[in-house]
């Protein structure tokens, strides 16, 4: 193969960091193991119509008072939010819940960013559940890609990068990579041995946090691979299973 | 050893993210590994009388001439800046030339970050030429550390994390770490081997860049350990080896 002609592939370790990056005609994976991204893509392949991320609590009130058959989700610091139905746990949308509803979310990092990236061709909801399909859908696309880590309140976190480095590492020879942070990423990967992610994420900021609030199920849940395997893709506001 | 009763120890991964950390009362070291902290380490063991770090060319060249028996010196984008005497390699400043003479330097990404840290207790210059020196030092100090990296135009880069994970590596017994970007710092040394650091680093972006200015001697020098054994510390504007 000609490097020269493959496209690009980099990792944004932080939303701090993003301005850093150009997003126009760019595929977007956004990325918030710990649980965002993870709750939406188990939510989708269970049968949620579609997710709505926004950015506030009361916005996520509002629009869910106008939707019929919605549900108000999301957390603030890891935590459920008083005024929305339910949290940010993938565990909390199984299929006999959330079949047909629109899940109305808000949460501290990941819809954030979301919200943040401008001019993308695309974005698309990463997570260990649906990491082989996030590979080949970027892998097959021809185009630029981001990689973008919702990181915690702008800090640098390990589960994010960790999903990011599998991610290189299994398209690297799809792609043109000049990226310190994508090599970083694989390291991480590497590093990890690639098949236990719980474990080598167990002192971590987030492992720590979550864990002390008793989610010990939730960190297992996402962070095992390919147990949902779907595309999640924005369109318009709503994120829905790509066709 | 009582975890809760020792100082922290943090990675701040780029300048963008310093914002994120707190340096109040904290000793802040400063890694700038291509070329900036490799070049103030090796000046000032071969005998400078300091290096004085300024933020832009004409302030350096003001400065110079203001300053009997100093030397004007700096880069921009890795390259030597016109108007000024010698660039920003550790190798420019051989003993017969630099010995009692101060370095005034303007760089892109070391002397920025340098300036950007506020109320921190002491500011120290950290490269893989004085590496034990640094680690000695902020074990024995009883102080929260940050290690800084200054990354290229706030980019993250993997030079400079790596330095910072050979440092958490060894000091980690000393330090309460809950910062995701040490433990990730700390995984990308242990990826390396600890031993050719330059062999790590020849996919980087930071390498790549500078060996096509026909720099390869520069970045052999910069990655070797333990060189010059010495403390470099900012005191007022100046910086000087600690007594």
């Amino acid at each position: 193969m000609n490097n020269v002609t493959l496209p690009t592939l980099e990792v944004c370790l932080s939303p701090a960091l993003l301005h850093l990056y150009d997003t126009r005609n760019t595929v977007v994976v956004i990325i918030d193991i710990f649980r965002a991204t993870s709750t939406i893509v188990a939510a989708l392949d269970n049968g949620a119509k579609c997710v709505i991320p926004v950015a506030s609590v009361p916005e996520c009130i509002e629009l869910g008072n106008s939707i019929p058959n919605s549900i108000t989700a999301g957390e603030r610091d890891g935590k459920v939010v008083p005024g929305l139905q339910k949290g940010n746990s993938p565990l909390e949308y199984p299929k006999e819940y959330v079949q047909g509803k629109t899940l109305v979310l808000t949460t501290t990092n990941g819809t954030r960013l979301l919200h943040m990236v401008e001019g993308a061709d695309s974005i698309v909801i990463g997570s260990f559940l649906n990491l082989d399909v996030i590979c080949n859908f970027i892998a097959g696309q021809n185009k630029n890609v981001l990689l973008g880590c919702a990181s915690w309140k702008d800090r640098f976190n390990l589960e994010d990068t960790l999903f990011a480095g599998a991610v290189v590492n299994s398209v690297a020879n799809n792609f043109s990579i000049n990226c310190d942070s994508a090599r970083a990423a694989q390291h991480l990967y590497l590093s990890s041995g690639g098949t236990n992610f719980l474990n080598f994420l167990r002192n971590s900021s987030h492992y720590l946090r979550l864990s002390s609030y008793g989610l010990e199920r939730d960190l297992e849940y996402c962070t095992t691979p390919n147990l949902h395997p779907v595309l999640p893709l924005l369109k318009g506001r709503e994120i829905v299973i790509a066709k």
